[in-house]
């Protein structure tokens, strides 16, 4: 994507989509470059004008050396140089590399639903379920740079001590269980009933059947975890919440973790937060690399970096 | 506490240790002062030569204020000025309130577990479960105050959809349920077993008794999950671990939070993270409170404002 941004505003000057390649990490990175190549070409920038590229990737990665350190959603992204793989394959452009929510949480904060916030978390419920935290007015990044991974605070364990602690917990994508993700991410909805989309789950528990409808409910008290451990852990003023699964299911996604927080949070945290849906839509982690990237490229990113 | 800190050494001038009153906020207020000018009337300080006076107290509280929101343990400690009634019960001594795990965090960065440490969180695994979150070598502290209720994070539920989401699950002092502190902590565990000290839930455990054997494994599982989300979510280079259930039963606290980390945690931030021993003992809060009290005082507080 090329967009210009100012101030509040912004517009998207040229798009390319492209479905990520499932065999290896070189050709993901060369339907990047293909894409960003098709991008510039569409909006008539020769890409030796270009000062700067952003690339938003899955984490943990950390976004100082653009190393992606394990992307369970894509293949051969395991401790892989994307920055610098990326900008070989586009002539040596500078290319800023951070992971998805990041950009996200960047750019609802920027142009978005947390504008003037310096305390607030971007959440996505999306195939996946990850997050950024925002606290004091600099982003949160931790001791090498992968803090953030929400999706993967676990929220559930076996409570029958006679069986394994994992035992009828569904498996996360990243080999752990009882993390959020596992619950209600896309993906993992689509799995436990076993079809390709998690709108389909949706439609069947709104039919009424009971087997959708235990799926959903473990998502919603698993996000009404989340929410609440947000709150009580982190006391933000804001929590934003994006992705397809929060845009579509708002009642299954929002309204459980609003419930959750006013039912169950500490009061005085509770009543000082606000969960709100994003404001950008899809195009939320691609509207952020762009602006990170700028912002990276003139010095003035110091507090999300 | 009387104490004076030098650098990395400190010594402990006098003492004095009361219970905490359980017929209202009044009387903890006059019990703390009568505690205080014993203190002072020990070291031969006469109280208008102190120039503050530090406190800590549960949680959740505003640090800036001194208000206390709500304190489950303390009867009477609800939206309670505690700053400003000690200042009135100390011939107006200024009187710097701050959570408890808040001053002890303070206290092993300056001169235990933590030194140096620029992202760093203090657990205490005690009568209560409770902790403070030190990120880029700032405390979080959230946009009213109250963060690092730690403790308060739900790591639970129940699986079973038919059920109610709170079924066989302990009700947490907070009001809630699922919460770390609802199974791990000293308190809880007592309550579980129906016995007045959380040993006695390990030793029967030990003696292969199966109900504390249960007791025990969730408390484990409880402390797994939080310790996988505080590593996920935030990337510390170091978890400190105190309290006197942590300082007692170290193989039911600090192990089962190492292993689970070293499993189910995402490699990159698990191994960037030591879980260590807090090193300050009991005293933690108090030596915290001196600290903080003389560090408020000189303008050199800021990074855990």
């Amino acid at each position: 994507m090329i967009a210009s941004l100012d101030g509040d505003d912004h517009e998207i000057t040229a798009r390319d989509e492209r479905r990520t390649p499932r065999d290896g990490a070189d050709s993901v990175v060369r339907a990047i470059a293909d894409s960003a190549r098709a991008t510039a070409r569409d909006a008539g920038l020769p890409l030796h004008e270009i000062l700067a590229v952003g690339c938003a990737a899955p984490g943990p990665l950390d976004h100082r050396t653009g190393m992606v350190h394990e992307a369970p959603n894509i293949v051969g992204f395991k401790e892989f140089a994307l920055a610098s793989r990326l900008s070989d394959a586009l002539d040596g452009l500078t290319v800023f590399v951070d992971r998805d929510t990041a950009m996200a949480a960047i750019a609802e904060s920027a142009i978005g639903a947390a504008r003037g916030a310096r305390d607030f978390i971007y959440v996505t419920v999306s195939t996946g379920l990850g997050g950024s935290i925002v606290s004091g007015g600099r982003m949160l990044r931790g001791t090498t740079n992968t803090a953030g991974e929400i999706g993967h605070f676990p929220v559930a364990f076996q409570l029958d001590t006679t069986r394994d602690a994992a035992a009828d917990l569904p498996r996360c994508g990243c080999g752990s269980y009882g993390c959020a993700e596992s619950f209600a991410a896309g993906r993992n909805l689509a799995d436990a009933y076993g079809v390709a989309d998690a709108a389909e789950v949706f439609a069947a528990s709104a039919r009424g059947d009971a087997r959708a409808t235990a799926i959903v409910i473990r998502a919603e008290r698993a996000l009404a975890n989340l929410a609440v451990g947000l709150v009580n852990m982190l006391n933000p003023a804001l929590i934003v919440v994006g992705g397809s699964i929060a845009d579509n299911q708002p009642g299954h996604v929002l309204e459980p973790m609003r419930r959750a927080i006013a039912d169950r949070a500490f009061r005085a945290p509770a009543s000082a937060v606000r969960v709100v849906p994003a404001a950008l839509g899809g195009d939320v982690g691609m509207l952020g690399a762009v602006f990170a990237a700028r912002e990276r490229l003139s010095g003035r990113g110091e507090w999300f970096l």
